[in-house]
């Protein structure tokens, strides 16, 4: 089992270290990945390395966490990004969005008749993307799990889990 | 099931998160508390919110987390801190204390002829206080548990689930 966490600067700090650890303690390996290879710095301040989205090979990874904060505005440009989430979707891997997260979803445009939530600020971002959104903690549709903030954290990562283990 | 988190400003952010949000994913109700109530800033930056130790009952909570970061070089001046750490220890509570953390148990007494670990900095401390220091990811002894820094995060909290759990 390995996942996938794709964000960038200015990424919401606990939904990137949260899963982060969750899934070494949980025994998954785990690698963080950004446009571009190097450290990257959360909104809050906290450090990571991430390795280049280019050099990540999907096939070898089970399911992808995108993150929250500012990073997922960027990242939704970024066809790399958009072209691994289709195929994760495609494939049937498990693909968890939080915050403000579920934007790459949009921009990638896998929310089309999905059941989905998201940070409310874009909530309007996912009905336009023809997503039924919900405004509730965790939301699971098939292969896709979206949470809307740093507080739905342990139920988001409940679910995540329970796909792990099961 | 109810823990604690005892830490104060520039508390290492990673080591306060992790353990908060794991806690709540679990099932398990979780308080910060601090020397003083409010808003305390981790030394990265994250802001969460403490209640007050003074107005904590030790007797409703079954584990005790110390973090690390900057904070316990403070904490370890604080009685009302030291009493409660000296309380849990007596009671057969679990006490976890990680990085800095342990610096915390050294103040308070209770690490003679125990063996546990902490940040390589403070290990000459922990040796002073008449530990047995291991240069080990995560050390178990009777209800204490320690470990060095946040790469250690993943086992450290599989102890103390395990522990939770058991």
């Amino acid at each position: 089992m390995k996942a996938l966490i794709i964000s960038g600067h200015n990424f919401e700090d606990s939904e990137l270290l949260v899963p982060y650890y969750r899934f070494l303690e949980e025994g998954i390996e785990v690698q963080i990945a950004s446009s571009q290879a190097g450290v990257m710095r959360g909104k809050h301040g906290y450090e990571v390395e991430a390795m280049a989205l280019a050099a990540v090979d999907g096939k070898e990874y089970d399911l992808m966490i995108l993150p929250g904060g500012k990073a997922p505005a960027v990242l939704r440009r970024d066809e790399v990004v958009l072209n691994l989430v289709r195929y994760f979707v495609t494939a049937g891997k498990t693909v968890a969005a939080i915050c403000h997260g579920p934007l790459i979803l949009v921009a990638a445009g896998v929310l089309a008749k999905k059941t989905a939530t998201c940070h409310c600020a874009v909530a309007k971002e996912l009905q336009r993307a023809g997503a039924h959104y919900l405004d509730q903690s965790v939301v699971v549709d098939g292969n896709l799990i979206t949470a809307r903030m740093p507080s739905d954290l342990p139920g988001f990562m409940r679910e995540i889990i329970r796909r792990c283990q099961g």
